[in-house]
């Protein structure tokens, strides 16, 4: 069987069902995406581990697996961000702490699933030390952005980010306490969805803020974070649809946030040409504004993430504070005087709003909002998160989507937000957001164009069935 | 040197000054913890890994540290409950999964703490599989109450209250999700203390449900949870008087809570006994009720651990879920058919009863309430965990006293529970309250008579420092 054109440019949902056929070895299909790795890794830095010859002797396992012991994602190459435990590869959090003596043989949970699954755990992509805000530790800056490699990837799931905006791995595991999913998502142009909180397992993946610290997926279509989504058995407590999602009359409300002073002019058209393009698809759109309470949520995240990073960094502080970056000690040693008094009103006050925005969001089919403040900067500040912290500590899904474009043409997505725990039917929404924006919002992803084999794909048909 | 008559009986707050002063090293403290391991273990079974040469190396390295270099808890031995990772010893979660291919080379954030403390990690001590409610697993009911074999240690964090409640070691780290540190502190007559939810850190530890689960600490006395929230900077907003606590025109009050009707000769003899004890020490004791809302709290807790067992467990489930109790299957495959709905419902009332319950909790310098139905029922069942799940879900701090003797002659303990975020004046307090049960409240511990050296110590002199 011919190696076939290009794999690497497959989204997961592509690539499976050739696997599945037969018509895609995994080993040539991870072949391909390490020679994309290998041509591109100047440019975009995103692994910090990555070893072929493990990769291809793992694919080789998965080639040699009887059709009755494979899993959905079987072959899935995907890239985890290195905070994420996996007991085949090393884990070092961008910390110091970890150069030479290494956390191994240990998977987190949501890897035991994955494997289970069939997936190829690919590699560890870059993050910001220990997933925080700043960039730090000791491959400081590595990543660079996918569309120019002067700007920031975003962080703190930056590798995730750019591995995938850059065809390096269909799909990416990355985490947000913050906006560690969606700033990277819109900076890179991929797709970014951070569950409801819970609704994947934390275990094994480092802690900083209990209350918002969420693991989620980086992909270029939504397709691919509904395959993802059925392996971790995300599901909304009613089934969605198995129609596409009709934009006509769909209730669409725009939500600028008590934030939007902030929002630079790409982000501003960003929701102007949304709007424009959900209005030509015959939706109904409204503009919808948080209730005056909200104003205080960016505070009260704040607060949390800075009360519970006392006790997070803790062990890291005691082995050796002066491998630290500094907002990782002020933690610590509460360098910002948050009282418990201060920790606990943040913890109530957004528990109390979390219901009122059930209730405001279930009046619409999806709520759309700032990703981002802008295209992503130039230089090595991950950027601003005000944008996505609110739907962090209110728990619910948020998925950025990609398809706009900033003044210098770099990516700049939107936020799709809805009630907690209705993961299922905001991707279903997307997928038809998705298609217009990416189509018609301006932004077009490099290498987006077909070959042979997507064109063969999409067609039913590759002609290219193996043995 | 003599090695100094029987140091297994020492609390850490007596055993740290000798080895700090040099009378008693490392290296003989755990020879003779070992020893008293060795001689108990066919009758307690505390431990699922145990390995004196490498307790004694350790040992040996510590003993070797220069008193510069030494840390607050040198040469503390701590029991650590078994999912709970270390880095030199295998974590099995009593779970036939790990039988064979067991997590290594990765410590827990409160295991890198401890290390750094000086303590001497000494070994691993079993729970329930993955701390669950149920006993089961590979070594299902292996350990026995320690003051009548025939009866339940309790669980999850069934090693650790049997160890430190048979002076197997000082101290050990338990987790609570239900009652998982009360009920065993109860059952084997010690303290068992559950911090405030996120004072001390979870990572590195197995998860089932992220709304309760919390580390805490088993030890003989209040001191030794001093020394080790000292260590993991538990703190109060308002610093607690070092002056002891006075009992007299304390206000103290009783909670019977809404599952009163369970409880049992002992717990309600504890109740009577403890209220008596206080008002003849001059206490202002006052019954409070609970606001009616708590009366659904344990069907919230019930709903919020079945409902976050889904996303927990489901890396095992995928593995081999013909390996996993019945019951965590169950969570998995929700067959509880519990909605996001009710989850959430469950969610945001517990979330609105926290303030209630601190508002409440802050009129009286602490409040008191059954740790448990009764004293250790025979069999294996670790028992029932209604009077616990409360304040696990309501995330304050509660401490087991121990003192009570049910109808057996077995200890029963009751809890003392404030307001979220007041774990020091709790402890404060809780000091002033044991003594007095401990003395005057009819169950005394076996092996709590003072040996010479205990007197030594508290008249503040052994005589025996060497160099």
């Amino acid at each position: 069987m011919p190696v076939p054109d290009e794999p690497w440019r497959l989204d997961a949902h592509e690539a499976l069902p050739l696997i599945r056929n037969g018509e895609l070895k995994v080993v040539d299909y991870a072949k391909s995406l390490i020679l994309r790795i290998q041509r591109r890794d100047q440019n975009v830095k995103a692994w910090v581990w990555l070893n072929p010859s493990q990769i291809l002797q793992q694919a080789k396992v998965l080639d040699e697996l009887p059709a009755s012991e494979r899993g959905p994602l079987h072959g899935l190459p995907i890239g985890v961000k290195d905070i994420i435990l996996t007991k085949d590869q090393p884990t070092q959090y961008n910390s110091k702490l970890y150069e030479t003596e290494v956390p191994i043989n240990t998977d987190a949970n949501v890897i035991m699933s994955l494997r289970q699954a069939g997936a190829l755990i690919f590699g560890k992509t870059t993050t910001t030390e220990f997933a925080t805000s700043k960039q730090g530790g000791w491959h400081q800056n590595l990543t660079q952005n996918v569309h120019d490699p002067k700007r920031t990837p975003g962080g703190s799931s930056s590798g995730s980010g750019a591995a995938v905006g850059d065809f390096q791995v269909p799909v990416a595991l990355g985490t947000q306490t913050g906006g560690s999913i969606i700033r990277p998502a819109s900076f890179n142009g991929c797709y970014g969805f951070k569950p409801s909180w819970g609704a994947v397992s934390g275990e094994g993946i480092a802690q900083w803020s209990k209350t918002n610290d969420t693991c989620g997926f980086l992909s270029r279509s939504v397709d691919d974070l509904e395959l993802l989504c059925d392996v971790f058995k995300v599901q909304d407590d009613d089934p969605v649809s198995k129609e596409q999602f009709q934009l006509k009359n769909a209730k669409i409300a725009f939500c600028k946030t008590h934030n939007w002073s902030k929002a630079g002019p790409g982000t501003q058209n960003a929701m102007e040409k949304a709007k424009d393009l959900l209005k030509k698809h015959n939706a109904t759109i409204e503009d919808v504004e948080l209730p005056d309470d909200f104003s205080n949520i960016l505070e009260w995240h704040r607060t949390i993430l800075s009360a519970e990073g006392r006790s997070s960094f803790l062990g890291q502080y005691l082995t050796d504070k002066s491998l630290l970056h500094e907002d990782i000690v002020g933690h610590v040693e509460n360098t910002k005087n948050v009282s418990h008094k201060q920790q606990l009103e943040a913890y109530d006050n957004c528990a109390r709003l979390r219901p009122i925005w059930d209730e405001l969001a279930s009046k619409y089919d999806v709520i759309l909002t700032p990703s981002v403040v802008d295209e992503a900067p130039v230089g090595s500040n991950t950027g601003d998160m005000s944008f996505c912290s609110p739907w962090t500590v209110i728990q619910g899904p948020a998925l950025n989507i990609p398809g706009f474009a900033g003044e210098n043409g770099l990516p700049i997505g939107l936020t799709a937000v809805g009630p907690r725990f209705t993961d299922r039917h905001l991707l279903h929404v997307a997928k038809a957001l998705g298609t217009v924006f990416e189509k018609e919002g301006g932004w077009q992803r490099r290498n987006a164009e077909s070959t042979p084999l997507q064109k063969a794909v999409r067609r039913g048909s590759t002609g290219l069935r193996s043995t």
